[in-house]
C-alpha cells in the first residue's frame, strides 16, 4: 500500500526566522516526523508548495488537486493550513476522484513547543490506510467527512457542521 | 463514540528521575498529549498499572483483559511496552470479545526529545474510531493486526510475521 | 546576595497564539526557566512590562530605569527584546547607577525549538553575581560592556563596535 | 580570550537508546548547546570522555588534571557528572594551576524535556570569562568556589558546606 504525502504549507510547517523574529516556511518539517515516528509504511513526500492557507487562490487548490489525480497512488495524504482545509478539502470532492485523501495540518507549529503536529500526522497516515474514497480531515482525534466539518475558529477546533 | 483509552506504562510514559538518574514511571504523560493535540474525540483515559512492559506478568494481563471486557465501551486503546506488546494483544484476541482495541506505545518516550509518543497514540486513537471489533496494534505508520506481527528488537520496528 | 530579574517581554518571552496564529505575549516564560535550572540563588521576578523592543519608547526606558534606580538590590537582571537592548542599556549608563546591570535576551522564544533562552539566562544570571557596578549585556557566550557593543542584525549576534 | 571546553560524560550528556531502553552516551551534546546559543566566545570542545561520574577512577581524575595542565589555554569549563564533581574539583585545585577552571553539568540530560544543561553551560562559559584563576561550580544558578561546596543528593541541589 503506498501512500502519497503532500505538503503545502501551514501553520504545521511554519519556522522562526531568528533575524526577523517572523514566522516563514522554510524546508518542510513533514520528514523529519516521519523519520521521528520511525514509520515503515510506504509514503512518498512531496513538496508541492510551502505557503499559509489564508494565502492559497483557486489555482494553489487547482495545482493541488491536478497533483493529486495525477498521482500513481489512491490514498494521499495533504498537510494543509487549517483556515481554508475545507475549502481545498471541497474543490478535492468536486473532482469526484476515486482515492482515498485525508488532509491534516496543526494549530501549533511542529517547531513550537507544545505542538499537534506529530499527533495530526499519526492520525491522517494511519486514516489513509483504513478508509474508504472520499475526502476526510484528520484534526482533534476525529476524522471527519471533509464535507460535514468546517473549522470553530474561536476554539481552534473542527466541528461538524 | 465513546473510547476508552487504558495506560499501562511502557516507554512512552517513562520520566527521568534527576535524584538517582533513572527512568521511572510517574504521572501518566497520556494526558497531556491528549489536551496538546486538542482532542474532542470522547476519550476516557483510565491509569490502570504503570509498568515496564518486560515486568509484565500473566495477572496483570488478565487484569487489562478484565478491564477491557468490563469497560462499557467497545472501542479503546491501550498504551503499552513495546516489548510484550503482542503478548497482551495475544491474551486480549483469545477472549473473543466482540470489541475494537488498538494498543500503541513508543520507542522513545514522551519525555524525551525525538518521541514517537504523539504520532502513535494519534495513530492509535483514530484507529480505534474506524476499525471493526478486533485486536490491532498501531506502530511505525502502520495498523496491524496483532496477532500477525511481531517486534524486530535489533530495529526497533514492527513487522508482520 | 539578592538579584532582582525584570522582565520587559522582547522575543525570550514571545509565545505562539494558536488562534490567530502569531506571536504575541503572555505570562513571561522567565519563572519557568528559573524553575527549570534549579537556581538556589536569591532571585526576584518582577515582570515589568511585556513589549517588543522595537515598540520600546522613552517612557519605556525611563521606566526600567526608575525600576532599576528603586530596587532595593544593586544587582539587577534584565531580560529585553535584542533589537534596541543597547538603546536601553544607554539610558541605564547615563544615570550612573552604582549598580551591577546585565541585560540579556534570545534570539529564539523559549517556546520554540533551538531557543536560546536558557543559556543565555544562565550567562547574565552568573554575571550579575560577578561583575563590578556597571551596565552589560550577556548574549552569545560572552558578556559585553554595553557601551561597547551593538547587535549585528544581518548576523544576528552581538559584537563589540 | 580563549576557552577549552572539555566534556567528560555525566547526565548533561545522557541520551536515550531505543533499542535497549536505556540511557547511554553518544556524541556529546556540548557542540549542540554552543551552536544553539550562537556562541562567538573563541571556545575549542575537547571530547575528553564519556562516563557516567560514579563510574570515574583516580586515573580519569589525573587524565582530566594533565589535559587542563597541558592545555594552552588558562580558563577551561568542564562538562561533568554531578555525583562527584566535587571530587573531581579536589584533585584539580591540589595541584594549585593558575587557571580559571569551572566545572558544571545537569541535573537532566539535555536530550531529556525540562533540562537545566543550556542554563547550566551559559553560566560556566561565561563564568570562566570573568573569574580569577581557580576551581569553581557552576550550577543552580550560582558559582561556588569548588573546595566549599557540596552536592545535597536527597534534594539534587549544590549548596555550601
Amino acid at each position: 500500500m503506498n501512500i502519497e504525502l503532500i505538503t503545502t504549507g501551514g501553520t504545521i510547517d511554519k519556522v522562526y526566522n531568528p533575524l526577523n523574529g517572523e514566522l516563514t516556511f522554510g524546508e518542510s518539517n513533514v520528514p523529519e516526523i516521519i523519520k521521528r515516528a520511525r514509520v515503515t509504511a510506504n509514503i512518498h513526500i512531496t513538496p508541492l508548495m510551502a505557503i499559509d492557507s489564508l494565502q492559497m487562490t483557486d489555482e494553489h487548490r487547482n495545482q493541488i488537486l491536478m497533483h493529486c489525480q495525477s498521482s500513481d497512488t489512491d490514498r494521499l495524504v495533504i498537510t494543509h493550513g487549517t483556515d481554508t482545509m475545507t475549502d481545498t478539502a471541497k474543490v478535492l470532492a468536486s473532482a469526484n476522484l476515486v482515492k482515498t485523501i485525508v488532509l491534516t495540518g496543526a494549530m501549533i507549529p511542529f517547531s513550537i513547543q507544545h505542538s499537534d503536529a506529530l499527533f495530526n500526522l499519526g492520525a491522517a497516515i494511519t486514516s489513509a490506510q483504513l478508509l474508504e474514497p472520499g475526502i476526510y480531515i484528520a484534526m482533534n482525534g476525529k476524522v471527519f467527512n471533509a464535507l460535514e466539518t468546517e473549522k470553530n475558529r474561536q476554539q481552534g477546533i473542527f466541528e461538524t457542521n
